[in-house]
């Protein structure tokens, strides 16, 4: 459920380890880990999938003059992402948090190579609202992206560099990973959508019948909120900071085109805030529907209560039994009665409606 | 409905799409696609539209003397479009966004030509809050402003430009780009007081006769305000940022007047905050009230079955059919319980009174 | 009405005009123009009015070595401002924003002179709280100030300079315009005394005797606070700017009384906080005090009920005309039931009593 | 009252007055006026209290080579502070601030000296809070404390001074006035300890046994809060500045310790947001309390209606006084309606033991 | 209590004392105070414990080659924390800092060292939240820390160290500072899971069967949010400012590895304040949970009466003692009121399922 991620961070098993030890965090995937290698410029373009025990024949596309693409597809085993670190240079550090499956979007700048932590959101209905994790390495002329499960989220841009049809192929490793964090970008537009139609959805339920479940869901999507807001935010800073060229790694010219996914963050921030501001007014809409309510199912008792009780009153006093009342004889006395009751309801009623009870 | 708009951002049919991809995003207009083009300078003033097929006619009026205005009404037709950005030499993603109606106000310098994102706000009682987009170009000589329908904003700078009693005549194209800024400016302070009219109305209905028509009205107000306030605080930091001069483009002279266009931007701001904390502050009312609505009809309610049904527990007990009640037996033990009645119905109401009840 | 203007900015008529064009914004005063000239530096100094049709009488006053204070009362006629911007050399901008009265306080550097915008507020307890407008003009041996009804305001100053012992005498211009911003700053001191008496009586109401008056008078306390806040913010900001000594026509002598009166108008705007906050908890207080009415209410109700309503239901068993009915016929039948009854009663009694229900 | 002075701040008889007016401004004292001077270095101690006439008679104090501390105890007499001022070279605006007891904390920088407005804070159960306002002068070996009734929160300063024995003997007045500034912020502690107490027990009264009077208390903290909050900001930003050593007045040394007073700030500032915190929540759950209670009283009464109200009605059917009604003969029909009767009560209390109504 | 220690801050006998007085201020701990110091470098390594009388033989440590580290278990004892000062030139306020353990975390630098304040946050389901209080000193070659009770904390490290396996041997001693201050970071992922579980938990209560003892717990989380908070904000702040590398005494290597860190505090305050939110939600989650049980309450007892109350005035016609009532003497008159009773109940409820009432 939606709500355990977002109360949990850092698993069990990491703290208290010595800073640097690595240690997948995170549920593994079930399919196999494989190596999607790209290689391209301008004129050349190739592509090859390496297996399980392939690792190291990765290492040598760092120092070729194409630009390198290499998306890992599964991060569960240290050992493979150990030798990765050691063939193409990377910190420790970096390493542990490529495992630590719970980080948060981040953009390290180690010089030779930038490191970045991105977050994929993915909705549905059912399953509520859930991220995966890809960290990316940007090299001078590689790049690298390290996922769990959701390698087919870039297949899409392996099929627009093969086409070789697009600006992206004459451009170097920078417009490359422009390219994915842009990916990456759309998917909160995908999950957005979702989540709005079923805010819209939500909305109508919440005039038409409120009940306890619409309470429930809307302390669910200020959870989901709550959550996605936590990646939008630092995924917004990283790609303002690498658009406003603090790195050497990335060129003029994509700067620009990183300027463009920087603006589409921007809209998904106020998209999140937007969301936010709309769920918290539905519960002060809730409470105050149903203080509405309320005040007239108190209405409709009032009336009937206010009207009864006092004909009620006449009707048992003239069902006593004193030996003595003289009422009781008259011969137009029931009637009498019964035409006083009907003067003093429909006073009533009338005082109501100046009331505008009804 | 307002409400839709507000939680849709980016269209499917793009999502995945690679960056600088033209496609048009948006309802296209029904109206036919003209091209306004005005060639002015302090003495002269000459006016020519194209239809649909004389776009390339428009091209060489980047290259005249004269200040040159091409207003594009339609932007529905992608090849259009393209061939305008080739002719006066724009980037590709600024032909992407100017194709994007659903995006948000911004301002791009590409050094040869400034690119801005508009919102022109429209406000009618029945059909609620929208915005059409605007996008200008402006170039050294030369203003290009695109919409899809809005076009008839404009026709009193047209006017005024054709009279040549103006200031604007014998200025450069930044104060051409000035006067339509103003222009859209003013259109919020016409949208803000049919607005203000209605919470006004809204306020009145909350104090007279609150139901879930005001709450759903309320709610409504809230949404457009989130939306109006998208469009309203980045017009006010473009505008901003235009006034402190951070592009050559906009001469000295031109800059003293869009402070003056900024201060309206604040002004604006102002009054989007101040409706918000208004209707924010409606809802709290309305819950208050209905608070007090209730504890009134409690009172009611209270105050009646508190008199009445122990009068009726009286005549109850004798209505009883026990063999041996001596009172029922007494002469004036009717008159008296009558007399006894009475007295516990003033005491009542003494009581009630005295806890300013009624 | 204050709710009124809070929610109108800009007028119909202005909306749509080319910038710098000269109209007045506002209610004209029924009071006659005239100009409140005065003349004077530390031995001399000279007073002279002038009437409506001797606007350019005024103008060599810019030119004189003493210090010269044109105050112009009325500017609803827009050729007497227009000549005076003629003779001052002021800015078209200048003269649109003296005669819009729905301005914003601002501070306008214009190198040869400051254009300052102020709001003098006026609070009555039945009219509810309202702006004046004042235009300054500090250039380097004058100040200009216009306003269209509160010209009395500075009367003190004037009277001050005649007596000729203070020591604004033979300081310039600068302290002449400080000293009518002190006398502007020190109207809000006023004013808030007064709406501080409003808001004491209005929290004695509150706990006294809550109802919909109540809720009314908070939510225009509330507007009011907003309106108030409005003109107090910007009018920090520009005093500010002012002490800072970001002008040159500003000297460092007068910069030590500025900073003076900065001091004062943040303890405005921490006053008009503090009365926010206050109006805003007393709709809590308002919401909770009705709540706990309620449940008292509620407790009397239920009291009577639970007490009267089972003893009716006994006293309705033997009511009952069943043919064999045994303890019908028991001699101390009635004084037993009368008996159980109250134990029953007091039982209750006892019970809510447990519960602190009373 | 603590809220009456909340709502009070510049008084009637200031406003208007030309700046630099001296008028005192607060309630004078009914203790005698006293000057306390000591005089030391790190071998020397001299101490004297003058009178009411001898105010000349501190002049002299500031040019020895001892550091001079003159404390003055009750400024309502004008002409002393004027004598002082003269004698230590005053600006007319600092004696005006040290005459008006309003003041909100600040420090001016008058280069020769520096100028402190500070606040000492007492909280008393029974009285409230309210603040006694401090003015210190620290010039390059002279320190003028000005008050009107508190002095004797400085007399273990002065003790320590005597004594001999403490590290502020041996340093510069700079010292002095930070043992000053330390002494005011140790009596904020004080006072947020006594505040923490009083909170502690209306949070035990709240959850016992919430009333009007629990409403009142809370609104009168949350008005404590607002007024402690408006000296402690500016302490501690005047703290802060001075510990950045923004003045040449305050030596390298003696910053050390200004930045530990500082710290304590901090903390003091943190102790009152979380105050406000803690108030702030109290009151919602007032409202929830109160609505938990309304509820648990509906749940008695909808229990004891819905069980009786229907037998009540069975009882009254067979209280009727038709000819024929067959049931009225049989003979079992009393005994049967009175178990038909119990098994509905049954029933009820079944249902609503289900629905976890009790 | 937690909240207990929340309202405290600085203790009765530290108030008014002078500034630099070593008292200690906390809860001594039981257990015997002990100096555990370990020195090493890349090669060696050594250890050694020294007891409550050897505290002058920890003095020759800071003057090693290799790596010192002395970790003071105990504080209390005021002589021993003067001579560790006086041994290591500490400065009477950092003494004075050290032995107050209510002391926020801070940072302070003075040149030749730096001192840090830090909190350990300790988490139990039954006692609640605590902190215990760590000083440390960062010298050139030499890290001491101070604590109470918590020692135990730092065991990990030590091991570590002795193993002689890990980076930190070969590094200096602000790697050990960065070890130490990563294990207390740790913490709070812990403390902060736990919490966590618990807020789970209490959620369930709240849609389950919300009671005061839910508003309760909710009060009190809140409570120790803001307490713990208090502890993480300035935590952070200071490891920003030691990886920003403000001070000499942090390498550059050292720095890596505060950035990592400093992200873990990044992500421990964005718990803290997702926390914050969903606490804060939840007791209006309760609040509208109470009003609409409210409601369903309500709307039982309606639904009863307005069924109940008629039939039974009409059975009290019928059982009034007139003489002349014609329906009486009907045959069918007392099943002919039956049927009508019958469909007035009818109706009502097909009015109550109407409305959706059921």
């Amino acid at each position: 459920m939606a709500r355990k991620k977002l109360l949990r961070k850092r698993p069990h098993r990491k703290i208290g380890a010595p800073p640097g030890t690595l240690v997948h965090v995170g549920e593994p995937s079930q399919e196999p880990i494989t190596f999607d290698v790209v290689a391209y410029d301008a004129e050349h373009f190739s592509e090859v999938t390496f297996g399980i025990g392939e690792v190291e024949r990765c290492c040598g596309f760092g120092k070729t003059r194409t630009v390198s693409w290499i998306n890992i597809n599964g991060i569960h085993e240290v050992a493979h992402i150990k030798t990765m670190g050691d063939c193409f240079g990377l910190h420790p550090l970096v390493l542990e948090d490529i495992l630590n499956s719970d980080h948060r979007p981040k953009l390290d700048d180690y010089d030779d190579y930038l490191f970045l932590v991105l977050k994929i959101p993915f909705y549905e209905k059912e399953g509520g609202f859930r991220v995966e994790q890809v960290s990316l390495i940007l090299g001078p002329n590689f790049v690298l992206s390290f996922q769990e499960k959701s390698g087919a989220v870039f297949k899409g841009i392996r099929d627009r560099l093969r086409s070789g049809k697009v600006r992206g192929r004459a451009m170097g490793a920078d417009y490359l990973a422009y390219a994915l964090i842009d990916v990456v970008v759309d998917r909160y537009f995908t999950a957005l959508e979702n989540i709005g139609d079923d805010i819209e959805e939500l909305e109508q339920a919440l005039f038409a019948s409120p009940d306890t479940d619409t309470l429930e869901s809307i302390h669910n999507f200020k959870h989901e909120m709550i959550q996605l807001r936590k990646s939008v935010w630092p995924l917004r800073e990283l790609i303002g900071s690498l658009q406003r060229g603090d790195s050497k790694l990335v060129g003029e010219t994509t700067r620009v085109f990183l300027r463009d996914v920087y603006d589409h963050t921007i809209q998904v921030v106020e998209t999140v805030e937007t969301f936010r501001d709309i769920i918290s007014g539905m519960l002060d809409l809730y409470l105050s529907g149903i203080s509405y309510r309320t005040n007239e199912v108190m209405k409709v008792l009032t009336i009937t209560a206010t009207i009864f009780i006092p004909l009620t009153f006449l009707a048992g006093i003239y069902g006593m039994n004193f030996e003595y009342m003289p009422e009781l004889k008259w011969h137009w006395g029931y009637f009498g009665l019964l035409g006083l009751m009907l003067i003093l309801a429909v006073g009533m009623l009338v005082f109501f409606r100046i009331k505008r009870w009804f």
